[in-house]
């Protein structure tokens, strides 16, 4: 059994974590506002409290932080900068702290998105962001010491988000939380590092 | 013939991108500190003004940008900020303004970098930014309008770098400025949007 933080446990992707690793692992869980432990990832300080309370763990999955989405036509600095300062320096603040609390062996799994590699209209940050989380996956897994691993996990649009991300995604194939979550599963419980782990549909 | 603006038209891309692209076109230069105009990109201000003065354009290829290279333990943050605000949102910037000043048809050219399929030691930030900068030019590529086209170009590292970078591409076959230009010369004259075009050695 190991022990595992789940940032971002109470969104569509992190409660089916929690639910899938839960079978076999302790959970720890961490939000914005709710479960055992509360951060804004996008403040360091404020991941260091967390992780300087929890203390070592085993592995660490983030399922967390907001994009802007919007035309290009009118898309301003500020607005990129969401994305940025969120789901991307929110998700690295936690890879940056969560290896000095990682045992030997450890995992850090982030969150992409499918607009990485398929991008749709209104999604320029989205697919500019997830390139990026995508690429320091790549690169901090070669540099990461003692056999920690790292990699991300890119959904597609959740069977349980199509009510108000369907319209932007119309042709995807969307799939339920608990089928995204078995690629953070592979992840953890895998041995693999700096993998993209695509939870998309199947073929299509 | 196009009126090309080039943006770091005095660093070692930025020359041969001029000397390769003026055989044919009209160049305006573009620098932090040199050239025609000056801006720092950066702030998207100073992109403004320039473009304001410069007017109605063809082409604008932006070959400026500073990224912080460091191991992975003791990366902060603020340096991780060093990439995204100059060589990712220094760029975004460009493009932003630039769509509103390019003729029908015209187009912008990014740049990235081979770490971004390639990571190296002290290069996470260099990966994660390239990735980003990829990732922009793929999704803006499908919202721009009247025909305006982007790409970027992925040069290895230089020959001419080879004093500076060497160390780090230790095993990468460097490419002299001049045959890096000609990715640029391709995204400029071609027709092609939403590419990375990666100027590397060849099959090594």
């Amino acid at each position: 059994m190991m022990k595992v933080v789940v940032i971002g446990a109470a969104g569509a992707v992190g409660k089916a974590v929690v639910e899938q690793l839960g079978q076999r692992h302790e959970i720890v869980t961490v939000g914005a506002t709710s479960g055992q432990y509360q951060a804004d990832i996008a403040d360091i300080a404020q991941v260091r409290a967390v992780f300087a309370q929890i203390g070592r763990v085993d592995a660490v999955v983030v399922a967390a932080g907001s994009l802007h989405f919007a035309p290009l036509e009118g898309f301003t600095p500020e607005q990129f900068y969401v994305g940025l300062n969120s789901k991307l320096m929110g998700q690295v603040n936690v890879a940056l702290v969560a290896q000095e609390y990682l045992n030997d062996g450890g995992s850090i799994t982030l969150t992409s998105g499918i607009v990485a590699d398929e991008p749709i209209r209104n999604g320029v940050s989205a697919t500019m962001v997830n390139s990026a989380v995508e690429g320091f996956a790549r690169a901090a897994a070669i540099e990461l010491p003692r056999g920690l691993r790292i990699n991300a996990v890119s959904p597609t649009v959740l069977e349980e988000s199509m009510g108000s991300y369907g319209p932007f995604f119309i042709g995807f194939e969307p799939v339920p939380a608990r089928r995204a979550a078995l690629a953070y599963a592979r992840s953890v419980d895998g041995a693999q590092t700096g993998q993209v782990y695509r939870a998309w549909g199947g073929s299509v």
